[in-house]
């Protein structure tokens, strides 16, 4: 069979088992993640040998020490995908219930109830610990999934979906809840993106190349995540040691991932006393600094900022830094540079924070607090499937909530239209 | 210039103007409608005289009455316009509005912020009063928006067009925030459809070709909105003469539009008794029944059904008709035959009432109510830009609130993560 037909094959079989799902009980789901757990603890030593196959090819293949690294699944690793599970069992359950009732003057009662939406399609790459994150979030908000892994991982894979799908079959579900597309092709990605009529919902996670790929080719809609170019901004009269603690944390805590800081703004009547001190505290933790004139010429060691740095996303210890004359220009700034992603305000000042938090167009927008909170779990939606800076549908961190949507649901006593 | 070149000349604009209009206060944007209305009908014969040379056009190139009616502005066409910008008025504004609040235990004040989308497309065909109520609803939620009408109606689009910059001009919001594509040809709709930079979500408007034809060629994020094939189910131990009523309205109150019946199922135990009933007066409207040999068999004087019935969206006096052995019948020929639009149940039975309710998929699922009742105005959410069939972002009739969406907002005291 080509592989565009078992393509559709799948789809078809997906839409079937979601509409399954779309009734189960939150019981029944929380067993069969339980069952999950129990699956991958047993049968871990199945899982790490068809991952060894991954990583021999992978070794052939050259890949690099890191992505190496992603691709391995040892015993922390299977724990830690036990533990994200049991984290998922742990969150209420979205379907079915009710956003809001309202009555109509001709009485009839009209409600938004929550449902899933369907058949979701997963496009990633490297980690396999994916597949099973995944997995569990969507069966959970009682969708059916298509995996897409890299290539490089095929095999672990398959092996995890195959645990998944015994799980499922254990607890009376249909197994093409959860499938892994078993081609390492390309054309396998494009059959995926064109299967509309049974997929409801793309979402790719991975490098900027992959998420590109992925919204040029699919009919199918799409929550991306392209990049996080995001801002803090010290504002006039901010309490210098929070401004210090929050650029820290934003910059230094894990400098290779979308919500941390990558440029620095800070107002020009405080950034002589504030760049000196932020500077020392940077370069002891091997920041490298990139500065507009200003900049330079209050911290002389300074690399001169180039205009390809303003829009960089550098994911790693290199900093930005801007000195602008307010907070307009603050925020003009980051309307031409930033990714609606993550902007954050440090200033004691009530009317700027206000001012802030209402013109400035990110997904999350934060006063006095470090950018890394932007993360589902920070934020207490529990567990996420990826952070979308995309505005439609969702808009930030995804979490069980943002896999469903809702249709409306009306009671009557024999109301006709006049 | 090229029509490639003007469009991201527009798109780029209509984003300048966006960031103008999502912090606009409600005041403003009001006043800005109000005035549309005053300049609407103060300049009605220059948007007639505009119209005039669409209908003399229309007429050379040999339309059908039907679509020169629907292209026609008339004084009524003006107050039905105004009208509609009236009840715009009185909508709330959703921008700003914070959906839910909730406390971390790090002490952040996590909140969900309504913000405008920011850029729409509108995609329609014929009548030139979308053009004044999509404009209306867009500015409402504070988004800019791209009007591309149907080639037959270019002047009367633009000159409405014409009157609502000048509405925003003189309240000093950017003309650019409401535009119409000045181009008849095809390419134009290419050309826009590959706005992502600039354009957060499509919406077309009209026939299935236009629909399918969007979808294909988007590289934006589309809201849309298929057929509707709406079926009635009629239960075992219903009220008779409520399922008549019901039937009788969702068929034939509006035939031609989306939300009304194509297709009635009846329980067996009650066919013999209901279906006389039915016929009766469904016969005195001209409504021509094709049924299934059950159905045929009660009423012998009806045209059997074929495949193709099933799953037709008549738009028209035709109903088809299907006996059915029970709900469970009817819930899978609704899943086979559906259109996840409308779907009604008329039943007297608590259990299967909430059954239905829960397993059937479409975006209004009504008990004992018409179908026709799909539609923003009769359930309350005020004027509406369409209906979605697709689950993305919005499910079912779409109002001011379904053009916004949410940004989190985060109130700290100088937390970081640890």
């Amino acid at each position: 069979m080509s592989i565009e037909s078992t393509i559709v094959e799948m789809a078809q079989a997906a839409r079937a088992a979601s509409v399954k799902l779309a009734s189960c009980p939150s019981s029944i789901k929380n067993d069969v993640l339980s069952k999950l757990i129990d699956n991958i603890e047993k049968k871990s030593s199945y899982i790490q040998g068809e991952n060894q196959k991954d990583l021999e090819h992978a070794t052939t293949m050259g890949l690099s020490s890191a992505m190496i690294d992603r691709l391995t699944i040892k015993d922390e690793t299977i724990e830690s995908m036990a533990e994200g599970l049991r984290d998922v069992i742990q969150l209420d359950d979205p379907v079915g219930s009710i956003v809001k009732t309202w009555l109509r003057p001709n009485g009839l009662q009209v409600s938004r109830m929550r449902i899933p939406l369907g058949v979701i399609g997963i496009i990633y790459e490297s980690r396999p610990n994916v597949t099973i994150d995944a997995a569990g979030l969507c069966l959970k908000a009682g969708n059916a999934v298509i995996l897409r892994g890299g290539s490089e991982a095929l095999y672990s894979n398959q092996a995890l979906a195959a645990v998944i799908s015994d799980s499922l079959d254990e607890k009376n579900l249909p197994a093409a809840a959860v499938q892994v597309v078993p081609f390492k092709d390309r054309s396998a990605v494009h059959a995926l993106l064109n299967q509309e009529q049974f997929i409801d919902l793309i979402i790719p996670r991975g490098g900027e190349g992959l998420i590109r790929f992925v919204v040029e080719n699919s009919k199918i809609p799409v929550l991306k995540h392209f990049k996080g170019v995001c801002h803090v901004y010290v504002d006039d009269g901010a309490d210098l040691k929070m401004a210090e603690e929050i650029c820290f944390n934003s910059k230094v805590q894990r400098p290779g991932v979308c919500n941390a800081m990558e440029t620095l703004l800070v107002h020009q009547s405080i950034a002589q006393q504030f760049l000196p001190l932020m500077q020392r505290r940077l370069i002891k933790a091997g920041v490298e600094i990139r500065g507009c004139p200003e900049t330079c010429r209050i911290l002389p060691n300074v690399k001169k900022a180039e205009p390809e740095d303003w829009p960089a996303e550098y994911l790693d210890l290199i900093l930005a830094v801007k000195v602008v004359e307010d907070m307009d220009q603050a925020i003009l700034h980051i309307s031409a540079y930033g990714s609606s992603h993550t902007e954050a305000i440090v200033t004691s000042d009530y009317n700027r924070s206000r001012r802030f938090v209402g013109e400035v167009d990110a997904s999350v927008v934060l006063v006095n607090a470090s950018t890394r909170f932007n993360d589902g779990g920070q934020l207490g939606l529990g567990a996420e499937i990826g952070i979308s800076t995309s505005k439609l549908h969702a808009f930030g961190p995804m979490g069980v909530e943002e896999l469903t949507t809702t249709k409306f649901v009306v009671f009557g006593e024999g109301q006709v239209r006049a």
